[in-house]
Order: C-alpha cells, then sequence, then structure tokens
C-alpha cells in the first residue's frame, strides 16, 4: 500500500522495533499466557543462539596451529599462549555484549548500537559488515561441515566442492519451505555436539593422567624448521592469534536475540550468554590443549613451503576434531563417527542461522530506509523467499570460487566479524560516557560498564587491526572491495528515498482541484467480465460514461455494434480506429483529446482484471491489460479503475495454510495466527454523506 | 486490455494476418509509395531469406560424403548419385513451395496449411517441429560456423564450445538491441558466399580442365576397406542419403516471407525461390563434384572405427569447405580466408534468421489461442526479448550438451524439417483436391499443382521414414520425446482458453446490477499522491466517501488525526487498529463487514501508485502496493482505482525512440512511426449524459 509505505518505514528501527516488541510480547490481542509459550526458556535459548557461536571451536583450534606451524612444528609450542590471548578476548567480548544485553534488549545488535551512538555512516558500515558476515558463514560453516563430513568418509574426498553446494542447497530449500527453529529437534546437534566433545576431552585427559596418551596419526609428519627472523616470528604468532579469533564468531547472536528469552528477558539472556561463553572457552581450550599433547600436525596447504608436502597433494588432511578422535576412540569407532556426525550437524546448524540473519537484517534497513522498503515485510514469504535465494547464490559462487577450502575462506571471514565487534563496542562506551554526563543514577555501575566496554573496543580494534595486516594480501582485500560497495548502495538508497519524501510532503503551495468526472469502460469483446465493469461503473454514478472499443478488427466491431444494440445496453459505445493493431496508442489519444476539450477532468477507465489460482495461469492472461495500465497511468487525470473477474481456479487462492517463516522464534514473534474477529475500529469523526454541490 | 484480449486473440490467423496485411501494405494512414519503401525487392530478398537454405550447402556435401566413407573411401564413388536423389529432391521441395506461395500468400507456411487443410492436430505437429527446427538451426548453423573459423584459425580448436556459445550470445545481443535487417550489410555475406564459392569451383574446375587438378591435404588418409553386407550397403547409402537432405532446411522462408515481398508479390516470391533454388542445387553439386575430384577425405568420429584416428583423436579436422578452399587456392591465402570469412557469416546469418522465426511464429500460435495470447502483441520488445532469451539458452545448452559436434547435432535437424515438409506437402494436396471437387476454374492448373505437391508429399514422407529409421539411435530419439510434449502444451493451452471462454461467455442468466456506491481513499501519511488520490476520489462524486488510515503505530495514527483536522479536509478519516503490523487483513475485515451491513454495494478504493523513470526504481516502490491491490481485487464488489503520482524521474519514459524489431522486414512490416494526427473516431451512438435517478 503505497500511501501507507513511508508512515512504516518511517521509523527508525530502535523505535519502530520496540513498540511492536512491546505489543507483540506484552499484550494483546493475545492472552500473554499464550504468547508465553512461544517464548524460548534457558534451555532452548542456548542451543538455537549457541550453534554458531559454539561451531567455531570446530575450525579455531585448527587454524591457529596450522599458522604456527608453518614456522615449523616446533613452533606449536607456542600454542597455548596464543590460545590463552584468544580466551581472554573471548572472555572480554562476553563481557562486553553483557553489557549491550541490558543497554539495548530490543535485539537490534550492533547495527543498532554503532547507529545511534556514532551516526549513520558508522552503523551502515556495520550493516555491511553484517551482511558479508552472513554470507561467510555460510560459506566457512559449510565448509568446515564438509571438511569433517570428508574426515570420516574420506572416499567423498573428490566430491568437497559438490558437497558444500548440495549442503547449501538443502538449507536453502530447507529454508524456502520454512522451519520452526524453536523445536527440539534444532536443540539436539547442538548439546550432542557439546556433550560428545567433552567425553573426547575427558578421555583424552584421562588417558594422558593414566599414561596412556593417545597419539595423533600425523603425529610422525616431519618438516624442516626454518630459523625465522624476529619480526617473521612475531607475524607469524600474529597471524596464528588472528585465525584463532575465528572462535569469537557469532557471539553477537544471543545480543541480538533477546526478544525471544522468557522473562525476566534481560537476566535470562546475560545468564545464557555467560553459559554460552564458559563452553566456548571450555571447549577452545581442551581442544588446543589435547591436540598438543596428542600431536596433531595440520599443514596450510596454500603457503608455498608445503606444495610437495603427501598431506597437500594425495590424501585428504583430516580435520583436527577427527584427528583427536580418532586418536582417543579409535579410527572409525561408533564414538568417532557421532563426534564427526555432531560437529558437521552444528556446523550445518550455524549455516542455517544466517539464514535467518540476513533477512532479518535486510528488515531492519529497510525500515530505516536503507534497503528497498519491500524487504521491511517481515512476514512475506516471497521477499523472505528472494533474501534466501541471493544468499544461497552467493555463498555458493564464493564455495566453488575458492574451491571449499576452510583455511582460505576464513581469510574472508573475521574482517566482517571484527569491524561490527569494534564499531558495537565504540558505539557502547559513547552510550556509557552519554549517560554519565547526562548525570543518570548509578554513576558506579555506569563506569564499570564503560571500563568493560572500553577494554572490548580496544581489544577488538587492535584484532581487527592484526586480522587486516596479516590476511588482506591473503584474500580479505576482497572484503575491502565489497564492503564500501554494500555500504554506497545503502547509503544511495536512503538518499533516493529521502528525495522522493521531499518531493511528495505536502508544502503551502500543494492545491488539487480536479473537477468534472468521465467514466471510460474499455470493451473489447461481449464477455462476463466486460459487463460486470459496466456494471460497476454505472453503479459510480460518474456524471458521463461511455463505452470504447478500439477496432483492431473491423469485422469483430461490427459485430460488437450488432450486440451493444440488442442488448440494449444503455451507455453509448464509441469505437476507435487503430491503424497499427495497437489497443493503446487510439485509446491514449482519445482521451488526451478529451481532456483537451473538456478542462481539468478527472477520467476513469474501467479495465476488467483475470484473478487466477495458478501461478501459471498468469502466463496466460493480463499481459495486454498490465501494458495498459501502465501507459494509461502516464497520462494526465486519468485514473484506471480495475474490476476484478474470480476465475473459477481461483477458489484456490482460500485455504491456504500460513507456514512460519525461519527467524520468527529468534525474534520472538508468534506464529501469527488469522485474525477472526473483527478489529476494534477508531473512527476519527463520524463518517457522514458527503453533500453533492 | 483484457476486455479487448479475446477479440483479438480469438480470430484464427489465416484471418488475423491476412486483413493486417491488407491493411498494412495497401493503404491508409501511411501513403503507399512510402510503404513500397519498406518492402524489399528481389535482390535484397534473396539474401535475407536465402542465407538459411543456401547456408546448408555448407555442411550438407561434407556430411553426406563423410557417412559414406563409414564404409570405406571406395564408397566416395556412389557420392554423385547420392547427391542427385538430393538435387532431384531439392529441386521437387522447391517447384512444391512454389505452389504454396500462388495458394497461401498470406507468410502462414506450413503450419497454416496444414492447419488448414489437415487440422487442428495436424498443425500442431507443424508447429512443434517447427519450434524444434528454429533452436536447431541455431545449434547447427553455430556449430557449422564456428567450424568453418576453427578450419581457417586451428589454434582456436580447445576453444569450440565457448566460441559457439559466444557466438549465439552476440547472436542475441544483437537481436535485444534490434536490428534492420533490410539493411544492405545483411546482404553482403550471402552475396560473398554465393560469389566466392562459386569462384572457387570455377578455379578448382578449371584447374581440373588443365590437367592441374587441386589436391586435398588429407587425400592420403588411408583406412581399410571393410566388406559391407547388402543390408549394411543400403543402410549406408540411404544414411548419406538422410544426411545430404540437410541441403533442404531452410527452403521454405521464402514462401512464409512473401508479404515482405514488392509487388507483384507471388510473382517475386516465386521467382526468388526458383533463383534461390538454381543457385543451392549448382553450389550443393558443385561442392560433391569437387570433393569427388580433389579428394577430400572426412570422418565421421562418432563412428566406433575411427576412434583411434589421428584426425579425430588430435588434429581437428578441417571443414570441406576448408579444404577445398586450401587445395584450389592455397593454404591461408587471401582467397581462402575469403571463403572461410563467408561461409562463417553466412552460417550466422542463417542462425539469426531463428531468431527472427521464432517469436513470429509464437505470435501465430498464441492468435490461434495455442500460445499464451501475451506472444500475440508482436509489437511488444518484452515479450520478443523473452523469446530471443528462451531461444538462446536453449540453443546454448543443446551446443554445450554436444559439445559444439555438427555430426552429432545434424542427427537432431532434419526430422523437424521434414515432419513439416511432408504435412505442409500433404496440406496442399488436400488443398487442391477440395479446390477439384469445388470445380474451381483452370482444371488443368490444378491438377498440374496437385501432382507436383503429391509428389512433394510422397518424397518427403518418404524421405521423413528414411531419416527417422537412420538417424533414430543417433540421437534424434530426443526430438520424438520433445515435439509431444510441445505438441501436449499447445493442445493443453488452447484447451485453457476455450474453457475460459466458455466461463465468461455471456448468456441468458446473465444479470449484474450493483448498487450503492462508496469510496474508500487508503491515506498513509499526509503526502502529495494521497492527497492527489483523494482529490480525485471527490472529483469522482462517490455517494459516499471516507479516508482509511491502518494504524500500524499509534503515535503516527495520531499525528496523521491532527494533521487532518488542521488541513480542514471534508473527509471523515477512519482509523483502523492492526495488532499484526499488517495493512491489508484490517481493511479487508472493514470492507467485508461494510459490505455486510450495506449490501451490494460497490466499494471503490483509491489506492495511490508510483510511476518511475528508472527500471531499479521499481525495486524501491510499489511492493506494499502491488500486494495490497492483489488482495483488495479478491474482495467481493471491490473496485480497486489506482491513481498515478509520477515521480521527477518519470519524465525518461517519454522521449524513448523506437526501435525496429527483427522479423519486421520479413513480415513487410513497416516501423511503426508515432502516430501524430488525431485518430479517426467512429460513434455508435452520440455520447450522452446519464440521467441521474
Amino acid at each position: 500500500m503505497p500511501s501507507q509505505e513511508p508512515s512504516d518505514a518511517g521509523r527508525p528501527a530502535s523505535r519502530g522495533s520496540s513498540p511492536l516488541a512491546k505489543r507483540l510480547l506484552i499484550g494483546e490481542p493475545l492472552p500473554s499466557d499464550k504468547l508465553e509459550g512461544q517464548l524460548l526458556p534457558k534451555h532452548l535459548a542456548l542451543p538455537i543462539f549457541a550453534s554458531d557461536p559454539l561451531s567455531s571451536v570446530a575450525y579455531a583450534p585448527q587454524e591457529l596451529l596450522m599458522i604456527l606451524m608453518i614456522g615449523g612444528f616446533g613452533f606449536v609450542a607456542y600454542g597455548p599462549w596464543v590460545a590463552l590471548a584468544v580466551v581472554v578476548l573471548l572472555l572480554v567480548v562476553v563481557l562486553s555484549y553483557r553489557q549491550l544485553i541490558k543497554a539495548y534488549p530490543s535485539g537490534g545488535g550492533d547495527y543498532e548500537v554503532a547507529r545511534k551512538n556514532l551516526g549513520e555512516k558508522a552503523g551502515l558500515i556495520v550493516a555491511a559488515a553484517l551482511l558479508v558476515d552472513y554470507v561467510m558463514t555460510v560459506a566457512v560453516s559449510v565448509a568446515s561441515g564438509v571438511d569433517n563430513i570428508i574426515s570420516a568418509l574420506p572416499f567423498l574426498d573428490p566430491y568437497r566442492v559438490w558437497l558444500a553446494v548440495v549442503a547449501v542447497v538443502i538449507l536453502a530449500a530447507v529454508n524456502l519451505r520454512g522451519v520452526r527453529e524453536s523445536s527440539t529437534a534444532f536443540a539436539i546437534p547442538t548439546y550432542l555436539f557439546i556433550g560428545s566433545i567433552a567425553v573426547m576431552l575427558i578421555t583424552a585427559l584421562v588417558r594422558v593422567l593414566l599414561g596412556d596418551a593417545p597419539i595423533a596419526e600425523s603425529v610422525d609428519l616431519e618438516l624442516e624448521s626454518e630459523s625465522l627472523a624476529q619480526a617473521a616470528f612475531i607475524l607469524l604468532i600474529l597471524r596464528s592469534f588472528a585465525s584463532g579469533c575465528a572462535a569469537l564468531t557469532g557471539v553477537e547472536a544471543i545480543a541480538n536475540g533477546v526478544p525471544a528469552f522468557r522473562r525476566p528477558k534481560i537476566k535470562n539472556a546475560q545468564a545464557t550468554l555467560m553459559i554460552m561463553g564458559g563452553i566456548a572457552i571450555t571447549l577452545f581450550s581442551g581442544l588446543v590443549a589435547v591436540a598438543i599433547v596428542t600431536g596433531v600436525r595440520y599443514l596450510d596447504c596454500t603457503e608455498q613451503v608445503y606444495r610437495d608436502a603427501a598431506a597437500c597433494t594425495t590424501d585428504p588432511q583430516r580435520s583436527l576434531i577427527a584427528q583427536i578422535a580418532s586418536a582417543t576412540f579409535g579410527d572409525f569407532t561408533v564414538p568417532f563417527f557421532i563426534v564427526q556426525g555432531a560437529t558437521a550437524a552444528v556446523l550445518l546448524l550455524a549455516a542455517n542461522t544466517a539464514f535467518n540473519g540476513f533477512p532479518l537484517l535486510g528488515s531492519v534497513l529497510a525500515a530505516d530506509k536503507y534497503a528497498p522498503k519491500s524487504l521491511s515485510t517481515r512476514g512475506d514469504r516471497l521477499i523472505f523467499s528472494n533474501g534466501v535465494i541471493a544468499l544461497s547464490i552467493t555463498a555458493i559462487a564464493i564455495l566453488v570460487a575458492f574451491q571449499a577450502d576452510l583455511t582460505t575462506l576464513i581469510q574472508l571471514y573475521i574482517i566482517g566479524v571484527f569491524t561490527s565487534f569494534t564499531l558495537g563496542q565504540t558505539g557502547m562506551v559513547r552510550h556509557w560516557i552519554r549517560l554519565l554526563r547526562r548525570g543518570a543514577d548509578g554513576r558506579g555501575a555506569i563506569i564499570r560498564s564503560l571500563s568493560i566496554n572500553l577494554v572490548g573496543a580496544t581489544m577488538t580494534l587492535s584484532v581487527l587491526i592484526v586480522v587486516t595486516i596479516t590476511k588482506f594480501t591473503h584474500g580479505a582485500w576482497i572484503v575491502f572491495v565489497v564492503m564500501p560497495i554494500l555500504w554506497f548502495l545503502m547509503l544511495g538508497v536512503n538518499r533516493y528515498y529521502r528525495d522522493v519524501d521531499r518531493e511528495i510532503a505536502v508544502d503551502a503551495d500543494t492545491t488539487f482541484g480536479a473537477s468534472g468526472d468521465h467514466a471510460v469502460v474499455l470493451v473489447g469483446r461481449m464477455q462476463k467480465p466486460t459487463l460486470k465493469a459496466l456494471d460497476y461503473a454505472i453503479a459510480a454514478r460518474h456524471d458521463s460514461i461511455e463505452a470504447v472499443h478500439v477496432a483492431i478488427d473491423d469485422d469483430a466491431a461490427d459485430r460488437l455494434d450488432l450486440e451493444w444494440a440488442s442488448q440494449n445496453i444503455k451507455v453509448p459505445l464509441r469505437i476507435l480506429e487503430s491503424p497499427y493493431r495497437d489497443i493503446s496508442a487510439p485509446l491514449i489519444s482519445y482521451l488526451k483529446s478529451r481532456r483537451a476539450t473538456h478542462g481539468a477532468e478527472v477520467i476513469t477507465v474501467y479495465l476488467p482484471e483475470y484473478i487466477v489460482g495458478h501461478w501459471w495461469e498468469n502466463l496466460l492472461h493480463n499481459h495486454k491489460a498490465r501494458r495498459m495500465r501502465h501507459k494509461l497511468m502516464l497520462v494526465h487525470g486519468v485514473v484506471v479503475a480495475l474490476v476484478p473477474w474470480l476465475l473459477d481456479s481461483s477458489d484456490l487462492l482460500y485455504g491456504r495454510r500460513s507456514r512460519p517463516l525461519p527467524g520468527q522464534d529468534r525474534r520472538g514473534e508468534p506464529v501469527r495466527p488469522r485474525p477472526v474477529k473483527r478489529e476494534q475500529i477508531r473512527t476519527a469523526a463520524p463518517p457522514k454523506r458527503k453533500p453533492r454541490p
């Protein structure tokens, strides 16, 4: 509805989403207890929001150690220190987001925080970073998932890229079909992953303590250690740290999902975040430790040194988790397959979260007028589908271009993550400073929060710089090309909407004063849709009315003329000659000439339009009607009145069920039941008959 | 325009195209001499229509001889006899089409003849055959063209498929852009081809007579002759003949293009056909003869026997024309390159003809209601573009699937050609018999014509049977799968339209009698488009009128309420609550409840709609308006009145030039100038004010 569009897109997201959320969550028209049933208890919120952050421990330890080993296997000794740095960073980021949940419980996340506190342009940087991130989440998670599947079933190695593409297609299909995320089916893989990795780590440690330390299959790999210059050494440690930071991806998920939690929302979300952080830190440290103890070797095959290594040319390297599982439980045993299965499943689940986040971000951007307004129709399956398809195609393109190679893909990944982290934290710092200046209550608490976010901002910015320096030439430059393009596009859309708003704003000079009222009913053949249009036009009691037929075929025109007379229709029929077999040109030129003689008259042109039940029927109908409508809309003083004719097949349009849209649980929105009762109507002024002049 | 649709699609093509053609070609409103300038003189009609049939001599001799050589190079001795059979057939077909031009000068071709004389189902077989044919014309001509390019520039061999795909893409781009076929630029390649091949053949023959016979590079290829059983021998001769029949493809082009000829049309078209036939026969016989004399060897690499031959595994085989040109003029000399260039050019030109024929056939089928009515809008660039894109994608898919291999593609080609030949000729036989029965004048001439077409039908049917038998297992079965599918689809479309026509036909029970007249103006924000809609609604003087706002946001609703009061708008504003952020549901439920209380009232809902100037602006506007319109159209008694609001950018819509559509020259249609003078208006009854009751 166009006249409504500016109104509902005009409010900024922050204000837009909170009254909506309030209305949805706190009150009418559904009874609260019913709504509460839609909200997530912690034990379900944890797996739903944590599949993304937790899944990243499936690849972060491997990438961290892999980079160290570029310098030689002796460098593994630095592993615990690098891992410790990652853990500290993870802890700081978790604590920072704990602040964010409290300050912005509406679920807007880093984008909202940056936009409100740092201004539009910073907000758009975050938005661009997040868009890139969603695509990379799909690509990296799927690549890692496929990696773990191949580690368990090595004969699938030749089909790596195909498997990745098929996985994305399946995710897209599932999402296009519609999924309810809150179902416990979604919780199982995450718990299974946490459980099986924990059991594996404990088993390995117990075996170490019992003096029966598991030994990785790749422990015998030999490689000459080069002696590195000090600069190269520091760079290597930094690169290792940068890759290990992949463990932080997805931490923001809980902060974005606060509205979906059961009350007390903030407390529950904060508790879930802390639990998630604890689990992530435990699993990450455990995996790094056990990998070092069991002597896992993992080569970075993109490096020149390894070009001729057997592990890079013939055998597929097995993932770090697979090597540990194999060493701990024995190769191809049941527990080994459980670990691999759970890891692959949780990674695909993490990819799935991007399919929810992408359209949600689109709707927020649309509400803020940085994306086409049509994206703000969150309940719109068509728009949602377009988002899913766009995301899938981009992810598939990237997976194919980089041959589903995890190590290459990771280079492109965390730039976006840390861009949004840094700007989000900086925004929080601004937020607390503002509160302090305003002299809000609880200065102590505010200063504590400020400190946490200040540390967070500093550290994430440092990591962003490190990541940029160490990864730029390894592929991250692509992100630095794409993000500005997205940024300019979003800004351009916003400026466009602003210009249009200015153009259509009502000002002092705005005067309208159409007078006169003429109706034209376009007649083709004497058929029911035409007669219905004629009937409606007569019912509307226009000042004058005429039927118009454009004569493509003289015989048909003569026949119509006779039928018109024989049916005794009171409305006069005017026949326009059409020398070029064209219907619109003669009609338009007639309308123009009529307006030229009758002044600023409004002419309503009645067009019948078929309503059909199958999508393919649209290929068979209404094409000319559409063209005609578009052309008539360009003529001054013309209103096009569409009179629907429902073909029998249109019965199919009723009785369709509404399916849940992915992301509804995540936003805390109930699946909308069809409203049955009559809407409450508030009348501004009593409707009254307009006196006819 | 929907009401017009049944009318102009209702006439059968035969009746539909001739009055149009008449009106277009003989008279008003453009002066005749101006129109005559658009029509083709013979020297331009020949190259335009003959590129397709003449280009086939570029591959037919090669395929004919190639098949013979499967039995051993000794079998080349049968070449002249097989070629003679092809020449006789070509002559018969040319004479048959000479009859068809006289009997059906409207340009409908075999489809029209078969449909009129043999009934709907035979007509649809021809239509399906022609659709397959157009795709194969593109595929075969491009493959052969690329073959000749590679023969001249052998280093391009690894890129064969890519070259073919690029050629199709270029053809598609040129056609999407719009081409004037009548320009002499299109005539040059055909004349150059005829000329250069003729010079080459004469040079070769003169050298033979002077005792300096040119010798082909492949003359030394050795192959053991197998002794064939008699059945195998006959099959080989038949297969060779079937492949040689590729020379006949495209002969029907002139018969389809009669309306585009200068007067006397029939005489000119017939003369052009005979000239084309003469040239085709000369070039075909000459090429076969010179190929045999110079000892060209060409292997069918799809045959098992040749699997290990060097010519099939390493070297690209050079086309027969390239081998002759190289032997006659010397390898890589200027005349050699001229021959190859002209051959490649005329083949691409032949492919181009399919890009014209495909949408034209679509429009004829649409007029007969066997294809979506939208295709009958011949002047519609959008529809035409869709046709071009569909044709290109199919041709590219086939070229890629068969690796642009001419020999494989030819197997699929001539099934369709001979299906339409046979049914067309059979239809002509029926036509003459009917004329005889009716006792028409000139029995002698009719009986002569009948005999020619009878011979034609018998021979083409025989060839069709031979082709089917010899090619079925070589890939032609695909055509026998696709054609029935197309046939059923077209029949299904026809049955659908028939059912709809029946559904909307006016019968004795048809009564309409809407009464009451209420207007609803949908208001979002107080903006100009809304005020314009309101103004128009007021001007239309409905019995009652109200503005309706759906309150997504309570604050915005309150603001609107105040503005409404302050602007002193007389129309009452009704505000509907929307608990689910949904605009349409509350409005629809309000409209339904209103109709429930007010009886069979017509409610006109006014919606503003933005008119924009750039395609991308549509991505930013009107989405909700479209959804709203679709939903409102399902409500009983509702008319949707679209009030256009022209954004500044919509100025761009004016001042666009019209580009010629490919196929316009071919159909003899002038490029339509924008009508400037007022159309002649014929009024059935004087328009008068309807008395208000």
